[in-house]
């Protein structure tokens, strides 16, 4: 399923590499060397969770869904389609990936989600005239689950 | 939007009727006199809560492309149809729903989810040949939470 | 500090076998031979957690602060000492333990919590005269997050 | 309970009006004529919310016991004294508020508790000589609630 999960992200414009330059945002303020661990290691262990690949694939399906005008009433199509302000529902399945990954992982999610470097500004832009309502908070997610795991393994040290 | 979430959940085979029940099964020997309780009315606050919407449309439309066979690939479709042990992310929405009504709404629909009382049980069953995935934690969800709301307001007495 | 959880816990009356008592009680009816599966090491894991070890020592230690008189005002020393019904900052400490095992976790810990088997019921029941508010959902967490940790192994094989 | 939470607040040196700045700080980009707004009721409802009470007097509490080298064994007095940055289970009391008001609640919350504005960098400092490890992330949490809130108020419009 791995795989599965590394080419739906691909197909929707998002390479491990993005989400590695959004955990290098995150800690390199943190963590000395930062150059020197790696980190692609970490989101790849962080994708290869079981949870991780249903929320992933979960939530990228409703956006591609969307795509299509096939998910539901022109009513939830409108509010998913325009990422509407008050739709919460993107950022509580990226809560699931970050319960996983401890408190740490919730506090860099509601930083990177608010701050918006790298891809996620970039799916945030909607440029592409595709959906990424789901998709920009699954990678901020990801790259801050990571962003925790490292977090904790140099603490370990 | 409530009007389109009751009608929703008609189609789907569940009527407000039934999520009473749910919520009559989890506080009756909490509170004297549950009979003179409008719970419908409860039960109707929470489905009026935008965040409890988005979830509740959001979910249930999962069910009904998965129906279609048009949720993404045959791996996630296939998980989903199945309503899969380790697959939690009907219980991720399901906890979004439970979380705005406090932690007494968690414990409540952690046990109804065990317990499968009433309409739960019925959809669980899978009998209509209907993917009931993320319909049955969400009707779930809306009963625990109503229940909580019940024993916040007989506290205040 | 694995060693002074345990400690910990056997001064409040937990030995690491009650919890695995109650997660042969989740588990036995979805794990066949679930006697040849060793819990006392699962259960172990989950103690080992730096998250987990957190959640319980900060939430003995208010039992044991609400005991001595000394945990704040008269109010909240009432709330705590009763364990008051909506008081429920020690299912928020546990929710911090089940959310890193994943929403079948969560699931568990609903259910547990509300029947109460074994070690939890004791717990419960105050009788040593003993401020037991945080202890038994922390026990409860402990034990749902193992019998998580127990069906995700399974389910590997 | 409330004047006793606003005197506990204030006795560890935070005002309502501390409160209202951080929520200006989250929502000032977003909401036209925000000083016509009153912002200071929003926060007051906030802490008026029982589970909130909860939160804050078990959280100020903590604090207030390990200034007193009160708090359990020289281990966690330690870490929650020094607000050691693994320790998260201020940010999971954190959690129990922000979940109450949905999921903008909690991304504002993570961002808040990054950035540090105003009165939650000063407790940050730890200049007083007095422990803030649960207090700085319990008003950051009241300031994301009551920003969420007021973003909800708006949209109805």
């Amino acid at each position: 399923m791995y795989e599965e999960c590394i080419a739906l992200l691909e197909e929707r414009g998002v390479t491990v590499d993005d989400i590695v330059d959004c955990v290098v945002f995150l800690q390199k303020q943190y963590v000395k060397n930062i150059e020197e661990i790696n980190i692609h290691e970490i989101v790849e262990s962080v994708i290869r969770k079981r949870e991780v690949q249903h929320a992933l694939m979960t939530g990228i399906n409703i956006d591609i869904q969307v795509d299509k005008g096939a998910f539901g009433s022109e009513t939830i199509q409108q509010i998913i389609g325009t990422d509407e302000g008050l739709y919460g529902i993107d950022e509580v399945l990226a809560y699931g990936i970050c319960n996983l990954y401890g408190s740490i992982a919730l506090t860099n999610y509601g930083y990177i989600d608010k701050v918006k470097p790298g891809i996620i500004g970039t799916l945030n832009d909607h440029d592409a005239g595709q959906c990424n309502t789901f998709i920009d908070d699954i990678v901020g997610a990801i790259a801050a689950a990571a962003a925790s795991k490292l977090a904790h393994s140099q603490a370990v040290k």
